[in-house]
């Protein structure tokens, strides 16, 4: 049950509210976001509410009949959009393109990027600082110093930035150098990690986990808006399967489902998906059919010269293709 | 290695590339299809290709480095079609629609089916009448009566047939009412079965087993190739994963991985791979993105009365809207 | 529901109790097997069972809550002997070994497997003349000829003799020669083949379907009982995963929970199950504590020069050190 | 290449071998543990090893072709051995079981489990105090507090704890009372909680990942060994598959495939491997004979009250029966 509690509720009003659920033997958890303010009350009982409904302070309750809650589509019917400022937004009236390379590789590595994407009107940008790597001796990303200056370009060029946190001491020294923070799909269930991103005022997007479930992947979301912070976008990266013809099986089933379960907004990651440079422009458009809000996608001056991931990354002719082509897919798709 | 005889190949001609093959270490497997004949040599030794161009009898030599041979695009660059007659046919220039209930019911049931399919402009039925089913106390399928009399209805509505042939005694009695046989996910390694479909001049579909890898699949199609059948179509279904949301997980990176790999055509079904009714259009559109050439989806006139798979089947309506939907996706992706 | 008939049951008894039970909306399935008599009633209404209890013919009545019902431990708490005959039997009072290679290569392989099975106190060779192969360019076995050779060696050392049957068609030829039929894991849902296997009066082993879940290879079973033959046992032989380490993931989990819900004997093949020699030892006494009945293991005079598996192959030393431990293993497993 | 470095090597020795390191393109990675200090070369050229033995400060070069060094049994023939203290130490010589609750509940709950544990001869508890839970609503552990209570009472009784540590900024506070940080299978590639982990001295326990690969989890010790600390032990627990009849499907594979390959400790968590109270046992005695060089499982005075896992949590008499049949298992195993 989510219960959303008006604005000027008095602190006698909300013990009231929170002594009645006990009362029902519900627990009540209070949760205040950068939005509103609710009470979740998990409980068993089934009774009669209107017995709360009209208690003072509560604007409205909702009955969630899902294990998460504020992340459900049952009680938040509209879909959520994530305003970055500047006119760019996420979510299901706005298709997204988040585009750049795998791992951030240094100013003439961030300034063509910046420039290929200004060209063709991709208005936020991906890379990673901080790279989780299987080997302790392989590269681990320039850290924060990188980011300082790709933020600086990327905010003279009028464009957004999206990169990978991988543990709760990076959250506050990156905070005023990022637009999204990334969650990556092995840090998905870094309880920890999704507490502390819950009390920031930025928007998170969360990766499924290599082998996460979707109920897993919703759940980890309520972790960081019970937290406080709604501004929340999911995104399916594939997940692991006994097939090795391609780098992960690409799980499209999950965005007609995740857009069915949650207002949200969901992004598709094809570059990961597939992993291979030649059909990661048909899995993009096909994400888009099966209901994306957008897609992220690796692209690099020179793939073959590419710190990391360089087989799964586009060179800027392909992205240009690839931009249009989506772009005429999600118009098709909304015409439908 | 692909050897391409020519027509007026003498015996003595043949026996002379074999044994030559035989001299450099090379199994020779002689196949002869409805449309050529073929030599198959299997070794590891490299030698001058020209010693065998030189041979005459011979009309084309393709080195394949596959260990799939004859379904290979390495060798057969242009893509396969497959012709049902009466200006029906199945592959890359043409976009394909298979439609129907999952369980063949009875006169009413296929008359009804036959009607909207024709209204709709769809040229090929689906249904079984011969039900794989995991208990032995299920419904198993209306047998060779129920497929006389579809075959016969459908004839008379210019409509073509696919349905699945679980073993090898069934093919001969179903040869005369059928212009697919269908070979389903759990026969996918029934060589025999593939063995015994390689000899007869009728199209085959393979579906990708339960958990069946991309090359499985591209070696089953081998079995029933290099038995003498080139008339082949290869299906993905989803394949079973931990993911529970779903019925199965459909795999749409097999579908441009299979293009890249195979001269066949290949159609999705995306109502076995997702398994959930109001998901299955985004999946259709999703699959025609990914470059299917075709889609087979389970249509009822009452879905909620079907005798199996109604949970992910859809009504005439829903359907109507589908096939709309996928023509315009077809055309988008071709104008691409 | 399994209702157990008397041996004199007349046909106007049996008609009766049918008639009862489509009055209350249950099917009646009619099993009769080498061993006794049954009517399974599926169906959903509750009932009072006494009215039924009291109808003559009927020697007892049991409520099965599974799915499956003739192979389930729920009606039938006494576990299954397979006996094969000269005090061969396979069960729970018993530990059974079935040893020899992957395929019968020729009559110097199987006499001198024999002379080693003999020496060692096997009494159960394993081998196949029908290979099912994903390329259809590989060895496929010797086929019946290889068979009638290895069963007249076999005979004359007092050895019984377990092979894999492919197909209907073979079945019937094979039958004179062979102690125990087969069914592979790409087999495990041929549900004809399976059909066939219950109307014949030999022991069958069911392999687990290469991604099979526990309750698929149960069902399989159930076909093979229904149709009427009870000397069934099923076995073990790892599944497929995303782990590449390993050949297959031996699933020993799926050991304790097939002993608890069937009363069929169930064999351990780690072979398989693991792939790598130096391993199969460990993994067969895994087997044997996770409550295994016996284990099928590959073995070759000289494992480098079998004609398939060798990799999962032991030599003859290796097998005479399994032979003894496993024994030993067993013996600690009664004595706990 | 793993360079093992003498005692009293000088910096200028060390710089000198580093740079002959570059010399050949090779990174160096200079690791300092409790126990020695090496120089971690990465490249790919091959080159005469004599030219680096003959450069003084070196005692000993090892060729390593795995892609984790350190963690390797190609350099380190000898099993590692974990001394815990008190004639307490986990290894290959040693058969070690770890029993407790599934959460640390309490005072009471920790003083009867000791009890039970000090009159069975188990001297490693069990439990948890931050408890990663999939939503945020669960209870999340007693924390600190909860450790403090519990080292007291736990070095009474003279037993050793271990116990999950979920993020960086819990190492330190814990670590005044514990014996063994226990890395979740949640943490396995939580590489920064690796990293520091490897600073400390203290042994540290890495379960497999939900879905990880054995290889994985050599690369996840790999980063706390080369962080510095050589105190590991590894944990099978189960692997995420398609099957649900059990909880996870334990992959006791793993066992003599990562004996193989690593000179640390192994232990089996058949609790969670199968998550079936009554197939713990089996699943238990089958991880020794697989070759586990423990066992911990999860024990409860009263499994059906406590906070979580009850389904598969053992009572006490259970347990006891457990630890015999384990230790008779073990000592067979060692006879063999």
């Amino acid at each position: 049950m989510i219960i959303q509690l008006k604005n000027g509720i008095t602190p006698e009003q909300k013990d009231e509210i929170i002594n009645k659920l006990h009362s029902i033997n519900y627990s009540a958890n209070e949760v205040t976001t950068q939005i509103g303010s609710y009470l979740i009350g998990i409980g068993k009982l089934n009774f009669d509410i209107r017995e709360l409904g009209f208690m003072p302070g509560i604007s409205d309750i909702h009955i969630v009949s899902d294990n998460y809650k504020l992340v459900s589509r049952k009680w938040k019917v509209s879909p959520t959009m994530i305003d970055l400022g500047d006119g760019i937004s996420i979510g299901e009236n706005n298709f997204s393109i988040m585009a750049g390379p795998c791992s951030i590789e240094g100013e003439e590595n961030i300034q063509s990027t910046l420039e290929h994407l200004k060209k063709n009107n991709v208005r936020i940008m991906r890379g990673g600082v901080y790279k989780p790597r299987s080997s302790p001796y392989s590269f681990r990303g320039l850290g924060l110093d990188g980011l300082k200056i790709w933020y600086k370009l990327a905010r003279e060029a009028g464009i957004k930035i999206i990169t990978e946190v991988m543990q709760v001491s990076q959250i506050e020294p990156m905070y005023d150098y990022i637009d999204i923070y990334q969650v990556g799909a092995r840090n998905t269930q870094n309880f920890n990690l999704l507490d502390e991103l819950g009390k920031i005022d930025k928007p998170v997007m969360i990766k499924r986990g290599i082998s996460g479930t979707i109920d897993e992947l919703l759940y980890s979301a309520e972790y960081v808006f019970s937290g406080g912070n709604e501004k929340l976008i999911l995104c399916e990266r594939g997940i692991r399967t006994y097939e090795k013809a391609s780098r992960n099986t690409l799980d499209l089933n999950a965005i007609p489902i995740l857009k069915e379960k949650t207002h949200l907004p969901v992004i598709s990651d094809p570059s990961h998906g597939i992993g291979i440079r030649d059909h990661v422009l048909p899995m993009s458009l096909a994400s888009i059919m099966a209901g994306a809000d957008g897609i992220m996608v690796e692209v690099h001056q020179r793939p073959e010269k590419a710190y990391s991931d360089g087989q799964q990354t586009l060179d800027y002719n392909e992205a240009v293709d690839l931009y249009e082509s989506a772009r005429k897919t999600y118009n098709l798709r909304r015409s439908l």
